[in-house]
């Protein structure tokens, strides 16, 4: 077939994006509610409005294609409008992890020369606190603070990590003129926003750890966002006029897509700034919840809630970053929520494995489908390929559930790459087409894929990936340690928490060690357990035998501490 | 931000497509129902194997990269497969209207360069005339027949617009060596299919019509039929695990692209070869019926059907081509169909426009619903950008809903071009942006888009466009003939007829004018009236005044022709 002159054109090849999901939300759902918040609510009408003013009064202020401009809040509705709202403006979109440090955003912040810096009112301190660590001569993003009418129940609350400059805010010393609010009502609702010119540009930036001088900052194309919204919405099945709570981080890749997802589908954007299990039960009482997501530890919160009560609708749970276990699936079943389990990661934008459910399933005793639910499953309909690859031979292992090897992926849904770091680039997408992921799986003979080992330096907690890597350098940093080694220890409620081994040349004890850490790292990476030995133990080449400190901790007895969110 | 280094890269950059769905649709639902035909079933695990045997096959063959295979067959089990086998051996596929003459057919086979025609057992003496029309010198495709073993219902029914060519088929008398079932049979169900190099390759040529010594080939490339295929779903909200009876041609657009869909949730494909009201309901009885497609024809025959009864469970019925009439809408929905209409056409691959239903449209009037319900909606989540053009001033016409304009397109899955056309491809996808329809149409100040008039040269008769240009030409072409104008009779059944306005300079009576145009054009396509004038009517610039003739034809009692499928 002589197909030459067939070549994309400008009516086909226009660049794929989730923003054109907004108008259509406004016309199909117009009057339907986008987002409740506490006694406030908006529709879509709204909602599309109030993106296209914020869109262009980033524009007025001078922001335009490929700069950064960055949040740090809790999931409020701005957070929600900036998802649509900065993008508008071409501006790239960076959320950051309201869990973190002072020091560490600063570091986010300068990596990406953010222009702008929207602060929820509740983590002004911290915020100011990260700007006013910039050094002279350093350019500063402009702080515009997020304040909401409501009244809050933030008092009510704690945070999931506690926060230790989330000191009370004084509204009244404010050395910042301009608000979130100001910035709606000033622009334009006939704003034309800013297309992107191709689809492989830039909108959200996610930063995947950061304590170190190089933060890893993921950044993905308006394609592969598009794509995987449509995608993470066909695999959990998301029918149309969801109601979603929000219980995962709006920061955490973007809420898996279910932000750009919600107004594909015309849902309702249930918002907390934080939560209990209380809250929960009583928002889906409410608002008639029937969708939400969040890792394992908020299914936990759920099944282990004093309160918790049977639901009058199904609501389904769609969790990831970790299998949730099987007495929590069980549990949380058993009240009425639908329990699926995902896979990814913010590399990849969302959830691109996902164990797929099969009806004959449902006829096994129920720890065998706990089982069954626990493993990670099979691709989505939009990732290309999935693999597991032995490390030896480089080609994919047997499908027999034993064989271990390195997951990788391939798929549109894949980043570009990490800001200014091709060298991390080109060690995590290699040349031979694989996204590699560090983690290590197994495939069962069902091509199901079931992680085995994650990565070796991560510790999942709470949600929230710790690289032990990141700890030891801290550690090291203090003058009396000899050696470090950090591992996760099990944690019947967070999951994981970080557990380091350590050698001394001065004097300290556990507490002087945490009280070294808190001072330099984001309360969640601090290890919650410190054990001393005298000398860690090696292999023949002097490597520290991480994997035999890993075991002695999976020994230890689990840590009991209890925390509300 | 300086991301000049985040360019594609393998792992990101696979190029989108919808044959991926196949094997995944193995694992997942591998047990499943894939194909339900009279007493054989497939599975998925089934239908991926044949697949591959038969995509490796095609191989042996010869077959490559962007060599044409070309399929003629009703909504059989091998159609099926072979919306996946033919491109998955590399090769572009290009289903046949089983609706043409065999003229039509030689047209298309030898404008696309056909390398193989498989075709259904029934229509094997149509495929050979076509073939033995081939000039000498010009090489003809390799005819493979499909048989199928399952005892055929074939003579209870009769084809929807009756074939002439449909002689009964002598199995023993064949001259043709190998057959559908060989290349299953031959092929390697380990055969690595062969997976497209770039997005925007070829995988899909059909015409849109073709009696003219240039027929419109439509070629849709692999990321179109993706995007395409997601969206239809999306937009259908059409859950995993369906049931869904084939009642529109997969030679229709490749079934609106529920072909590779059905394969994307794991539905149920029940085939039907032909069919009446009878075998809908039965087969809706017997399969558990839960979605299904169609022009507003089948939902007519469904509507006077005097079997007709109320169905156990919900029926999902998209519609498209022409808006349901309401009374049908209305009689339909009283049984419990489901009904759900759209717009597309073959250039932009399926339903990219569709009525998008409200809540609060459901406490109207029955009328006024169903006229809410005749609009054609809003675009789908992937189309970019619906609009209509002032013709004058190529600006968006009000939202009012009554100011006329040109309904223009732009979005992903628009196709890549006309075949060895560039010119038509060029009045069609022009510079500005815009794919222009032909159709005329307004918008709604609720947004809604309405077609007003369809193009002027198109007449859709049960689910079938015919384009008048092309009648007219053949009525030309008669020596008697001095004048000649085709326009659309409203039919009861058929929705529209061709009508033909002529001028004589000989003697001919209506069934003169008919069988002269029976011998040159497929049934469909022929007028089933011919009105005699003695001079057309003419503007003063001497253009035939169609309008004028559209008008006299709408005044016409409506033709009562009655047909079963």
């Amino acid at each position: 077939m002589n197909h030459h002159h067939l070549n994309p054109t400008s009516p086909n090849s226009c660049p794929l994006t989730p923003l054109t999901f907004l108008e259509r939300a406004a016309t199909v759902y117009g009057d339907c509610t986008s987002i409740a918040y506490n006694n406030a609510t908006f529709t879509w009408t709204e909602t599309h409005l109030r993106c296209l003013r914020v869109a262009s009064s980033l524009t007025g202020l001078g922001i335009g294609r490929r700069d950064v401009v960055s949040v740090l809040a809790y999931n409020v509705p701005a957070l929600y409008e900036l998802q649509f709202a900065v993008p508008m403006s071409g501006a790239v979109l960076n959320n950051l992890n309201t869990r973190l440090d002072a020091r560490t955003i600063e570091i986010m912040l300068r990596h990406c020369e953010s222009k702008i810096l929207f602060v929820d009112v509740h983590l002004r301190v911290l915020a100011q606190e990260a700007v006013s660590r910039f050094p002279p001569g350093i350019r500063r993003p402009v702080v515009v603070v997020i304040r909401d009418g409501a009244h809050e129940r933030f008092t009510e609350s704690v945070s999931l990590v506690p926060q230790s400059d989330e000191s009370h805010v004084n509204d009244a010393e404010s050395d910042i003129s301009t608000t979130y609010e100001d910035l709606v009502e000033k622009g334009d609702p006939n704003f034309q926003w800013v297309r992107p010119i191709n689809e492989w540009d830039p909108i959200t930036l996610n930063y995947t750890s950061g304590t170190t001088s190089s933060p890893k900052g993921v950044v993905h194309s308006h394609r592969a966002i598009f794509i995987m919204t449509l995608d993470s919405l066909m695999d959990w099945s998301v029918p149309k006029n969801p109601v979603y709570l929000w219980t995962l981080p709006m920061f955490h890749s973007n809420g898996w897509t279910f932000t750009w997802g919600m107004a594909a589908v015309g849902g309702t954007n249930v918002c907390l700034r934080k939560f209990n299990s209380d809250d929960i039960f009583s928002a889906v009482d409410r608002h008639k919840v029937t969708h939400m997501c969040g890792a394992p530890v908020v299914l936990n919160m759920i099944a282990n809630s004093p309160n918790a009560k049977p639901l009058e609708n199904p609501v389904h749970f769609l969790t990831g970053g970790a299998p949730p276990p099987s007495a929590v699936v069980l549990r949380t079943e058993s009240l009425g929520f639908v329990i699926s389990h995902g896979y990814g990661m913010t590399e990849v934008a969302g959830v691109v494995v996902s164990c797929a459910w099969k009806e004959k399933w449902n006829r096994l005793p129920v720890t065998e489908r706990a089982g069954l639910k626990a493993r990670q499953g099979v691709r989505t309909l939009a990732l290309t390929e999935v693999n597991v690859l032995d490390p030896n031979s480089g080609l994919g292992v047997k499908h027999d559930g034993l064989t271990q090897g390195e997951i990788v992926l391939k798929g549109p849904s894949l980043m570009l790459g990490y800001l200014k770091d091709s060298h991390a680039t080109k060690m995590c997408m290699k040349e031979d087409g694989w996204l590699y992921t560090g983690d290590v799986g197994v495939i069962h003979p069902d091509g199901y894929l079931e992680i085995k080992d994650r990565s070796k330096d991560v510790i999942i907690t709470g949600g929230e990936n710790v690289s032990s890597v990141e700890v030891e350098s801290v550690l090291y940093s203090n003058p009396v340690v000899y050696e470090a080694a950090v591992v996760a220890r099990q944690d019947e409620f967070w999951g994981e928490t970080p557990c380091a081994f350590v050698s001394l040349m001065g004097k300290a004890n556990s507490e002087d060690i945490i009280k070294f850490c808190r001072e330099r790292l984001p309360h969640y990476m601090v290890p919650k357990t410190v054990v001393f030995m005298e000398e860690l133990p090696k292999t023949a080449t002097g490597k520290i035998k991480k994997f035999w400190l890993r075991d002695m901790a999976k020994n230890m007895s689990q840590s009991k501490e209890r925390s509300r969110m």
